[in-house]
Formats: C-alpha cells, structure tokens, sequence
C-alpha cells in the first residue's frame, strides 16, 4: 500500500518539497530557487535530482501515492502552468505531464494559493470551515477560495487570481501583466518595495531607517524592524499597504461572504502593523450586513508546511 | 398533488407577482410600487389583496406549493430581509415568516439577483452552465452567483452583493450606504443619472438635447435615445458607465472565471452602447488566461418573468 505522497509548492521565488505520510507528517523536506532555472526542463531535472534520494530513502516510487503540486497558475483540470506573470517560463507549461513522465508518479497540479488553502483546511486554522479564502502575500499575491468545503475552479480551472483584480484603476503599474493598479502591485513583496521607494523619495527630507539599507534590503522584514523602532516611514508603509488590501478583502467578502480570511506569507510577519490597518480599511468598506462578522486571521501554519502540506492533499 | 407556485419579485421600485406551474409557465402576473408602502405590514396586505383572487381563481391554497420570493439583501438561510439600502423597511425584516402567516402558505425568501439568476439557469441563456454570473442593473445593482451549478450563498447566505463592491475608491458617494465609489454608485439607474448631471454641468456649452428632460426624465431609458440620435454627452455617459462596469466584471472574472456573465435590467436596453465599452474595459483589465473566454450577455428573458420564474423555483 502507498504510504507517502509528494508535495511540491512552485513559488516565484522558491520551491519546496517534501515526502508527507498519510497523516500530514512531513518526514523530509527541502526547496530551490525557482527562476535560476532557464527552462522548465533544467528545474525538472534538478527537483528530480533532490528529491530522487528522499523517494528511495522512504523505500522507493512503490511506496509513493504520487506527487501534489501547487504553481502560479497552475490549473487543476488541465495539469498545465498557463502564461504565469511570476515565473521564467512562459506560455502553457504541461508540468504535471513532464512531472510524471520523470518521476514516473501519478502527478496533479493546481494554483499554489489553492495548495495553501487546502493545507488551512486540512491542518490549519480554517479546520471546520466551509466557507473562507485564503490570500497569500508573498513575491505575488494569491488566493485561494473555499466555498461549501470547496476549492472554488470556476469554468476554465484559473478561478481565484484575487491578486490581479484592480483596486485602484489606473494606479500602480504591474510589470508581469501591463495592469495598472492591481492588489498586487501593491501588496506583494515587490508592491511593499516599490511603496518604499516611492515614500522615501516623497519626502527627501524625512529622516528613514530604512535610507541605509539597499534596495534589495527593502522587504516587509527590514521595513517591519524599522518600524517597530518607530520609523514614520516604515509605519507608513504598513498603513498604506494595510488601507489598500483591506480595501480588496471588504471586496472579496461581498463576492462569497466567507466565514474567515486567512493572511499567510511574508507580509504577516509585520504583524499588528499590517492587521490593523487592513482590518479597519476592510470594515470600512463593508456594506452594513457584513460589518464585524468576517474573521480575519494570520495562518499559523509554517510558510513551507501549508504549502507541500496542501499540495500533497492533491494526490490522497 | 400542489400545481402551483407563487414567485414575487421585491425590487427597489417594483415589486412582481405571478402564478407559475410546473413547466414554467407564469399563467398570471401583476406588479405593484414597492416603496410607496411605509410599512412591510402595508406592503403584505396589499400583496395579499392582489394575490388572493389569483390563489382562488387557480383552486385554492391546496393548489400551492408555497410561495418564493427575491429581494434586496433577502437571506434563504434566515428568510429574513436585513437592512436593504434601497428600500425603505429598515432593520431587519422576517419576510418570509411574515408571509407564511398572511397566506397560510410555505414562504422561501432569496436576494433578488439570486432569484434572476436561478430564473436564467432553468429559462434563460444560463440553461445548462455551471459557472456564471448575473449582474442586475436596476435601481440598484444586485449580483447572482453561480459555481457548481449552485448559487453561491456564502457563510451565512449574504453572498454576492457585487454592486457595493468598490470601485473606484474614494469616488462617488452611495447615499443608502454612505460607501464612496461603489459600483451601484454608478451603474445603477441612479449612478446612470448622476453621470448625466455631472456631464451636463461639466460641459455648460455643449449642447445637448438631454437639456430637454427634466431631472426624473434621465433614465438610461432616455438617455439611450439621445444617444442614438448622435447626442455627444449622451454616448459619453454610456462609455463611463460601461468602463466602469467592465472594470467591475474583470474583478469578478478573476475570482470565481464564470463561463458568462449575464447582464440583466434597465440599462441593457441600451444595447451596443453599453455592451461595447463594458466588454472592452472587461477585456482591457483581465489578464492573459482569461482573455477573449467569457461570454457577456445579455439576459434573453423579459424582465418581468426572469425574477417571477427564478423566485418561484425556491419552492418547487
């Protein structure tokens, strides 16, 4: 009988993996950078390279149900990665056909923001709920949407893009997709630097913490040390990046009314510097019937638990 | 063996009722003004006295199976109506209790835009999809969410209020919900006389032959006809609305990628006026996997009929 099951999380930036047991137990893990590899082929055969051991350790592909992974992009129904603004590859990339034809495992592919919601459901903090959607803040801006205990598809597989929907029109350029003001543009890592930026050099004579660091220094982690030591612009940043995503959820709630909202990824980590501000903006613009109803949660799973965790869900 | 049902359509202005057999078919209907009854008690008794003959001229209660109903913020989980911006019964109102006890009747109460959006799955242009939308443009705009081949209630059956969901922040005030730039704001056909004044006052010397209406007089009814006649201000108003209402749609595309999205009431009677510049502003804002794939409609169903149909179907 198959005891294990493969559970790889294609992020923009990183990917992990690991082999899961039956109850949710990652035994092994480990993760690569995704865009150091040019073509899809080159990332295979280095996952392929990584994980080969991890299988035989467990006792080889016999034992193995098959192998769940979640992608920018990645659709359920077609196992194929299409046109991702986040990763190297572009156009249809049928990744859970080469997946399997390498490893030789059954292989199944979906959203990487629908991989961490099923892991919130299986082992985090939505256990028992029907109806919530996850957003993960990470290099982008994902989601994941449940509703009636399921992963929302839609027609064509690609359903739950919240990240690219326009919440301030003609605003912020995004340089993967052309749109201009997209929750992405502003809530992702790259939203949060380029928010930086932009304050730091509206007010030149602002004294910042965050001056001395690069620009590749600027993520929410360094503006978050700056701004608990009371840093006006690292706070601002915060608030700014908080009004505008609280603006998208109260967005999001009036579409599914879900019982939950579950924040996970890198912007977390601010903690109350982002919850507050993004609290308040979504309560704001909540229609009367929705007011103070909607919990909105930081995930307490592990960044790279939820995701192989959910991803591997995909293949029980 | 019960024959018939009652479907009664609650909208901001009119409210509709009719008599409907099992195949469909509305063998009586008749509408009444919603708001010029001060109390819901007032608005019952007069429905009862216009319903009653219909109930006895098709045999008798026994005849019945119960009677369905739509309206703004009507909730199938409670059966209650809670704080509709646009009617005048404030607070939270037991319809559905309130009408099993005036008829004697079993009464189900849905959103009226859920109650549309049943009507066109079973009758309409939605026959035989499993994800669609249907958008409501009316005195205000109401939503109807389909995934699975269900409509999309939510936690606790409030789900699917597209029409406050923002837009343009901090843009147009909603006078019923105070919300700055929602899309009710300006798509309804309130926002849609509201951009004819704004136009008109901001062009003080363009002529228009809109001038000619008295403030009531500018529906989208009227300002349809003015347009086609090659009116500036007229075709002007039509482009406005129907970037913003695309914009809208895209962000609805991208959480839940309908098969279509059906647009239903007052300002579809504009055509390819509206059609036009609400696909393209769709289409501009989607990105790439979603292009050029969903099909915007317009309902094919007359508009009474679609919300007497749709409402009830709760019972059957």
């Amino acid at each position: 009988m198959s005891q294990f099951a493969i559970g790889i999380d294609i992020g923009g930036t990183n990917t992990k993996f690991g082999v899961v047991d039956r109850n949710g137990h990652i035994l092994v893990q480990d993760r690569m950078l995704t865009n150091e590899h040019e073509t899809v082929q080159e990332f295979i055969e280095d996952l392929h390279k990584k994980l080969d051991p991890m299988i035989k350790d467990a006792g080889g592909t016999d034992k193995f149900v098959g192998i769940g992974m979640g992608a920018p992009n990645g659709n359920f129904y077609t196992g194929s990665i299409d046109y991702a603004p986040n990763l190297k590859w572009k156009g249809i990339i049928p990744l859970a056909s080469m997946i399997n034809e390498r490893f030789g495992l059954p292989a199944k592919l979906t959203n990487d923001a629908n991989a961490a919601a099923v892991g919130e459901m299986m082992y985090g903090c939505a256990r028992g709920m029907k109806h919530f959607i996850v957003i993960t803040l990470g290099t982008g801006v994902g989601s994941g949407i449940v509703i009636d205990g399921k992963i929302v598809l839609g027609h064509d597989g690609f359903a739950g893009e919240l990240g690219h929907t326009i919440i301030r029109p003609g605003g912020r350029l995004h340089k993967g997709t052309g749109a201009k003001g997209s929750l992405e543009a502003y809530a992702s890592a790259t939203g949060v630097r380029e928010t930086a930026l932009e304050l730091l050099t509206r007010y030149p004579e602002e004294e910042s913490l965050l001056r001395n660091y690069s620009i590749n220094e600027l993520t929410s982690q360094t503006v978050y040390e700056c701004a608990i030591k009371g840093d006006k612009i690292a706070n601002e940043i915060f608030e700014f990046t908080g009004e505008i995503l609280g603006e998208a959820l109260a967005n999001f709630v009036m579409f599914s009314s879900p019982e939950a909202i579950i924040l996970f990824g890198g912007l977390t980590k601010a903690g109350d510097l982002i919850m507050n501000p993004t609290r308040q903006a979504m309560e704001a613009n909540l229609i009367q019937v929705f007011k103070n109803k909607v919990k909105l949660l930081f995930s307490d799973l592990k960044e790279a638990d939820a995701a192989i965790l959910g991803a591997s869900a995909l293949v029980w």
